[in-house]
């Protein structure tokens, strides 16, 4: 496992440079193209595969415990479906060439997608999980599990319900996720946009900066409050003082003891409604916490801004507190009740609540652990490999398999006439197999099979009818004891 | 599940119908485009992902228990890596748009990027199936269930074997998948490409018109020998003589009997020892079909040619003996020993066979089915809703959720604050949620929690601390009954 990761990033690097250095070719064949993957994107092997399927049972077991059905949406889109969703990363949108007829291009999220089928399909509530590729022509740092191929994993709620209800739900999903992905301790930064809105607002930010702000203010994760100061004022063009009476507020960080304390803030309440409001969210967001168990993982942070303009409520990250690998953020989302009115002839809204858990990031982090652990990865289930110990047993060989399939027991042997003994037994340890059913000629004259437990070399004999069954005890008593 | 399927197909049908128009809009807003998805493509709703995910989960079971491991690669590959491999169905290709960069297409199969994967892994032997959508812009009939984004469901077995061992395990993959699914009655028609060249060859058409002849009798599934008797006179130009040499053959079927009477057949096997290989290769591979339980499945069927040019031995395609929608064919492959080569700088090939389930035929049959039966299927695996009978009573049910949740059991409740008990016995009913755990003030006070089974409307009180184990007792007791 540790080797095929390794194998594969050396790979892709020596491809990546012979690209750059002009596809040096042989030119023996008619084949003169590199042989490589397209940029930002990159094959899974049946080790990663197989972590993958893991993190997504996982991640998929917490969104049916939460009643969530799944959907899915094509790859691509009508060009204008994604059409100013995006602000200037827009042009990170992969297009399809023009063959004639519609134009199209490849889902830049699932969110998106999600509204156009809302307004397309009329529903007007639905609780939905979504996990699919989408697609960003950026420049990934692919070292750091960032691709321009790449899984989102989203649940969303949506429909017209009461206060915060469904908000909550989400934050516990994310909680529940990273819970069972073990991937170590975190905290889920919540705020509230309208809190910031009217905070900007109590502030003295004219209300076309607002966004641009909010852009700043989200840099506080990366960035000391000096620089961010600074860009708000050199780049901004916002008044010191302006910029100094945010900074009190947006290093602010707490539990419901803090939105208490805000509420009493003169200042703040008096000047902005909209402040007062977000507070009076923030305050019943809190108490649902805590009656879902989260008030430990979830964190009030007035730095808290995320970049996407479609927010209009409460907004959630969840942070990974010990990461070795880049920034810790591991999922996040917000409430979006403005969307789904974009696509509807008549703009009638659906208000959605939703997240989007990063298993990119969950995939790297895993990545990394196994790596650094050296443990190996199983890429198959086979619980027993039908084996030979002479020559000229291929036919009994796939006679038992026939019969272990029947069985319903997850079974291989060697597709060679005569293999050698120990190249099978080998093969079974390389694999991970827990036993191997050894055939041979004295044995099958007086009509027992050897069964062997790889790992301990254990042997017991069983009668050859009723191998199937013997194996199924075995496996079972394997089991209990591991 | 029914009116799901009415209304989809309906509303498909009005959307075609409406971008035929010109995309007559309301003009009322700022969104002037047709709401729908991409021409051939659509979405899947719940009913359908529930039924696609049960199909995909037996599948599966099946590659397991054969041992397979499961690879992905990117929905795109360099456009090089797809050109010269479709033949004439290359104009069906997807290309990306030039947005600077490399010149990308969508993967039109499975196939090929396995081979890319390969060669280009210098991988020598692996056992895998992919499962994954390909691309072809094709002018679809969707309402047989054919579309321009679909799924691929491939097993392949790639390595230098002894003959016929991996082949005929590819058969008996397909028939243990045709069984567990429950399709109805089916058959495996298998020959041979080296059979089909020798009794080309014996017959005297030039070597040069063997693929154009073997596209001919590919038709004779659909059309009856004299349309295609006439097609290789008149428009591939083969003498009649030849034309009737080789229909006395490719309508012959049987199984061993028949290869043994071909093996005897003096003009055969005297004049092509291409056939007389292809012969005796089907030979064996019908004795190991025998020794996996396949005899009564399995089909030597001369006239099976198959389309693609890169089929090397055996060839193989099951077909639905009784189906109502379109033709029978259900799944089908064969042996490519020289397609990894053509990614290989110095053309070393690794021989691989496999096949390729028609999962979306499935998917038509299945929901035929349903639609037929008027069955409900389920879209979420709800197994418990928290249910209030009066007013104010939200906290209680959130904190009974946040209990079952952690006890790992899937529940739901509404997101309203004061929802009627009426609507929410009727939400389990309709979503066919076994249970209903009703609160009520008085029964609170006792310190007790109602819960209905809600099929049978029975209702027994128990304990508020321990609902989450009567909750689990009263499930198994429910499952153990039925």
């Amino acid at each position: 496992m540790v080797m095929i990761f390794q194998i594969a990033e050396e790979v892709s690097r020596l491809l990546e440079l012979k690209a750059q250095l002009g596809a040096v070719e042989d030119g023996t064949g008619p084949h003169k193209f590199t042989l490589k993957t397209p940029k930002g994107t990159r094959d899974y092997g049946p080790a990663q595969m197989a972590i993958r399927a893991d993190v997504f049972n996982k991640i998929i077991s917490v969104f049916k415990r939460h009643g969530a059905e799944t959907i899915d949406t094509p790859i691509f889109e009508l060009k204008e479906v994604l059409t100013g969703k995006y602000g200037e990363d827009s042009k990170l949108i992969y297009d399809l060439a023009d063959q004639g007829g519609e134009f199209l291009s490849l889902r830049y999220d699932l969110t998106v997608p999600f509204a156009r089928y809302l307004a397309m399909n009329k529903i007007s509530n639905i609780k939905r999980y979504h996990i699919a590729k989408v697609y960003r022509r950026d420049n990934p740092a692919m070292m750091r599990g960032r691709y321009r191929e790449f899984y989102q994993c989203d649940f969303d709620i949506a429909g017209q319900y009461d206060p915060m209800i469904p908000d909550v739900e989400c934050v516990r999903v994310v909680s529940e996720i990273l819970t069972s992905l073990n991937i170590g301790d975190f905290v889920i930064k919540v705020n509230h946009r309208q809190l910031l809105d009217g905070l900007f607002e109590a502030c003295g930010v004219p209300s076309d900066k607002f966004r641009t702000v909010c852009s700043s203010v989200d840099k506080l994760d990366k960035s000391p409050w000096e620089e961010v100061r600074s860009e708000m004022v050199n780049e901004k063009g916002l008044a010191p003082s302006v910029a100094d009476r945010i900074g009190e507020y947006v290093r602010l960080t707490g539990k419901v003891d803090l939105v208490e304390q805000l509420l009493l803030d003169e200042f703040l309440v008096a000047e902005s409604k909209s402040a007062r409001d977000g507070l009076e969210a923030m305050k019943l967001f809190l108490k649902y916490c805590t009656l879902y168990g989260l008030q430990d993982q979830v964190s009030f942070d007035l730095s808290l801004a995320r970049g996407l303009d479609y927010y209009t409520g409460i907004i959630y990250e969840a942070v990974l507190l010990r990461e070795s690998i880049g920034v810790g953020s591991i999922a996040g989302g917000g409430r979006y009740d403005n969307l789904v009115g974009m696509f509807d002839p008549k703009h009638k809204n659906v208000p959605c609540v939703g997240v989007s858990i990063g298993v990119e990031r969950v995939f790297s982090v895993l990545e990394a652990r196994i790596i650094s652990s050296k443990t190996k990865v199983r890429t198959t289930e086979v619980e027993v490999y039908v084996a030979s110990a002479q020559k000229n047993l291929l036919e009994d060989r796939m006679q038992l398999c026939k019969e272990l399939w029947d069985a319903d027991i997850k079974a291989e042997h060697s597709y060679k006439h005569n293999p050698k003994l120990l190249a099978q037994l080998q093969y079974c340890e390389e694999m991970g197999i827990p036993l191997a059913a050894i055939l041979g000629e004295s044995e099958l004259a007086r009509g027992v099979v050897k069964l062997r437990q790889v790992a301990t070399r254990q042997e017991i004999e069983v009668q050859r009818e009723t191998v199937a069954e013997a194996v199924r005890d075995l496996l079972n008593k394997i089991n209990e004891q591991s």
